[in-house]
């Protein structure tokens, strides 16, 4: 199977491109950029020296060419919000397979995307689009979508702990709130002052508090699981690392529940998925165990004195947090081994 | 006036000692450790070296001599709990002002020390000694103690933001959230694997989830001003930076608060205070802006959606967070400008 | 073909443990640890959670029972020097191949040994033992030896460049100088307060100047292909990284050469070699781009004010460093593709 | 006294007016910065919150301006190379004081400025200008200039280890190996790819090899101590630090010379300067001891293998490598003490 990558130049586009090159059941037949058009993808991407990435040069990326691409059966979509839709509208069009890892398909309330994102340019794709966490989303997506949202980093470490438990009525769905720690590649590849080495070394700190725009996708996923709105606080902050997130969820336990059924329902709902592993007693999720995996790692503490269970997991904001992730999804759609080209 | 520190061989030791030879009105006259005792203060020191480190020689740090050294008027104790209260007992006894930099004196009811630390090795002291943040202890602690409890870093990061808040009933006291990222330094110089640069580098996680010791005396500050038991949920990490500390908060908004009045009431409570500086809108706390120096940063939020508010600061953990916080403390026992040998 | 490791618990041997658990050519059927026997190994690598460690458990490390271990064709001493030795004994006596990860074997000359690093406790095994950097050694030794030595990580890093301009007359063989900058991992798993995250982080500096023990294979393989004694100035330093090695090697220019004649003789030198990339013009090699890759990066200028050739080499001491280059070897030994379960 | 600066947006800026507002015996009374004119100095660095930096403005600067503040007896250039210049015509044709901390006139031979920096904007005031390495140049300067140049911050990092030796004869004047490692805040802050924290952070990288343009002022001074032209091969790197240099020199020793000679000869060079600290056997400089100091750390070995030197030392490139030397300038040419507001 043949696929492409549209818009590569950014971190997750990168390590797209590597976990593709290896990939065993696919080619990367196509890397596009308007901007490195005809350079060799390894020229940009120097980590990639030495690999099949030598060979392969940048193509212009008009919507239209890579729709007349009858030899690729699947577009990645490696653009920021906006752009995506743009191309989703061409490739969906021409039959194509898409997984975006953009945030223009991973909100189905239009409405609500309107009110994080602003404009939407492909409405119209909506119905045939879906967030999809392959852990969480309903398996019915291979056969009913044909285009894949990928979720993004903050989302997927707030919803792979909270979803099963808000579901299994394990928590409450009030009062959560959720801190979440990401290494600096999780801002993008920005040359701004605020992103520079000197600025972001030995230092730390919140922003995008009370309106970050991962805010919407973690409220619309805990509302279909839960049956009725959710509201979360969710304090998003800077680490000075280059990739890895820790999130940390305070959330009130619901009647009855203990640390035993938390486990128990978490056990249940990644029984035999490869890619979330449910530590052991007494071990904390740490991103330096996750950085270059697809896993999640996930552990809990319930704390008598306030009735809270605080929940932790780490990720690789790069690999589960998007390109991963991407993978994974393309995996199941194609009937692939879930982990092939994983690790 | 002469000065000595008890057991400098620490990181918070280390910026003691920074701090008192280049203070303006103190001499540091004692600087004592078992295992060192002999070297010059600046062999083991090497970022004091060209200062009077050279010359300053180790001591021997028998409780009893240096409680009968009759030229020290004041006393730090840089020492892990436990061993504070053993020379506290011999220091307060002569006669000494003691700053006591560990656990020992800042909680004020012994069944929660024990709960939280086990046995106090002096609990006959507890009636002179007082938890002193100089911006929120009554002033009167000056003239009435002989020990001063330096707070903890987490503590003084949590306090700063939340108890003017608290007093003017701004803020609710129950589902408090605190979640606190520190520098690595933040743990004590412990060779272990876990500390290792290796390990702590483009690594961040939570730890001591729970009942972080830390909470014993965030808890009773911030009970003794509600007139009433509060109960934080406190969730600490580690960051991969050497120092600095930054706190989140989320806390439910008091009916009729607003961010307007949330800034009122902290310009009011921090007019003409040196050390805490209040953000200007737009603005959000960073570790790094504060490393090497004795300032809190505070900003605020409101969030309508969930009705809190999420407060942030920001601290150097050494700094204000201990041995800066321990020199102000000195400077207001003994009547030098509040800022001496802090900026 | 069923391998084993002995001696996993340092950086290198995580990094080994990595790379045969995901090798397409062999199965990982012992890993051994004194300390850590009976536990699993993804327990004390929780990178590695979610693979095959966690059903592969540590084993008791007797020499005699593994070299009982009639299963196990091929054995890596991921071990202190010294104890390397020790095994290798038992196991090549059994008939078994063996990678020797240490500095055991890498020196031909005992007496140079012995003055490095003391008492030999093997010396009987040398003449079936090679130092065999793959694209440097000459290839019979896949037929000739009994125990492969894998080099050291510093002198990979100094003989890819050197060896073939030293070969062909392109470089002088006096005055050179040879600058290295290690990530912290090269120093090995220890925990002193020299080697904590504090310590190291915001830090560089020189270590082991004049007699590194590295030197002594560098030096002895310059002067094997040299026809006499090299001499080198050898300057390692440490880096605040985890990993990743930089060199800088001044050698003069010998008479007539150009910087032509130096990028056709690597070229022609690593011609087909899939680890080691001639960088293009204007390039420079980082070591980010090697990290977590068997490679080495190399580059070069000249200056015409002093007549040297300024060469530059980058690679990960951990894996063309240390363990990739054991894989590396193995899959020469025994006949699978050079790249396998290398990327 | 009151003085100025002009152009303190850049990092050893920022530094500069850190040591100016806390001098003891100078008032910060300007500083000019065209794109941030009207701001609060605090508001563009915020590390000086709480400071008189929050009462200080920047304002417009307009050379002819400047030049016509009578109050104002010594200015600061903290400006890039050929904008100094302007400045500094005017500002000496007003007959202030003026020290530069660009490369604008630490070079004497205009040919030689021209070849590493293009044309020279002001070269009529070379006569009345000099390079000014406190510890190294002839005091006399005090009298005899109106501009100082402040040596650039490798350039410090290698003269002061080297002169002393090569005026006393101990050092050999041919195959000197200059390789230099520096925090990224030594190129400056520039909003580029390569400079951000992602791109930086775990990487080691040689650049500027063969001519980097600190290489002209280290052997003009080098060629006027010796008498004699000297060309040095430099190789300058990028850690992933923010701060710090360590420089490490490989020079033969001179025929009889050994290394008692060589401290000797320091010892007698640094007697009574309080910014050169020459360390004790067996300890090497590192650069976070450094940090925040206007300290250069010394240490040597003799090699009797190679028959050479390695000379090491480290300082603080925002310190002692630019605005604490200039302060250091300013502190001498006024007859304040040398150590004012440096710590």
């Amino acid at each position: 199977m043949k696929v492409g990558v549209v818009g590569a130049s950014g971190y997750s586009g990168e390590v797209l491109v590597k976990l593709l090159l290896s990939h065993p059941h696919v080619t990367l037949a196509a890397v596009t950029s308007r901007q490195h058009a005809g350079k060799a993808v390894s020229k940009l991407m120097p980590a990639l020296r030495g690999t099949l990435a030598d060979k392969l040069h940048f193509c212009d990326s008009a919507a239209p060419a890579l729709a007349a691409r009858a030899d690729i059966d699947l577009w990645f979509l490696a653009l920021p919000h906006g752009a995506a839709a743009e191309f989703a509208r061409d490739l969906v069009a021409a039959g194509r397979k898409v997984i975006d890892l953009s945030a223009d398909f991973r909100i189905a309330d239009l409405a609500t995307y309107e009110n994080y994102y602003g404009h939407h340019h492909a409405p119209a794709l909506l119905p045939v689009a879906r967030f999809v966490l392959p852990e969480l989303t309903d398996p019915k997506w291979k056969t009913e979508i044909r285009l894949a949202a990928a979720p993004g980093c903050y989302p997927t470490s707030a919803l792979v702990p909270l979803v099963p438990l808000l579901r299994a009525g394990v928590v409450a769905r009030e009062h959560i709130v959720v801190n979440s720690f990401s290494g600096v590649s999780g801002a993008g590849k920005k040359t701004e002052e605020h992103y520079l080495f000197v600025a972001r070394a030995e230092s730390a700190k919140a922003y995008g508090l009370v309106k970050h725009r991962h805010l919407a996708e973690i409220e619309e996923q805990l509302a279909l699981v839960a049956g009725a709105p959710v509201v979360v606080q969710f304090n998003p902050h800077l680490a000075p690392m280059r990739r890895g997130i820790v999130t940390t969820i305070t959330v009130p336990a619901a009647p009855g529940a203990t640390i035993e059924s938390l486990y128990a329902t978490w056990h249940a709902a990644y029984a035999g998925r490869p890619f979330v592993t449910v530590l052991h007693a007494g071990e904390t999720p740490d991103s330096a165990h996750v950085t270059g995996t697809n896993r999640v790692d996930l552990a809990a503490v319930h704390d008598p004195r306030t009735g809270n269970f605080v929940l932790t997991s780490a990720l690789d904001n790069l690999v589960k947090g998007a390109s991963g992730q991407a993978v994974q999804i393309m995996n199941l759609w194609s009937g692939f081994p879930e982990t092939s080209g994983l690790g």
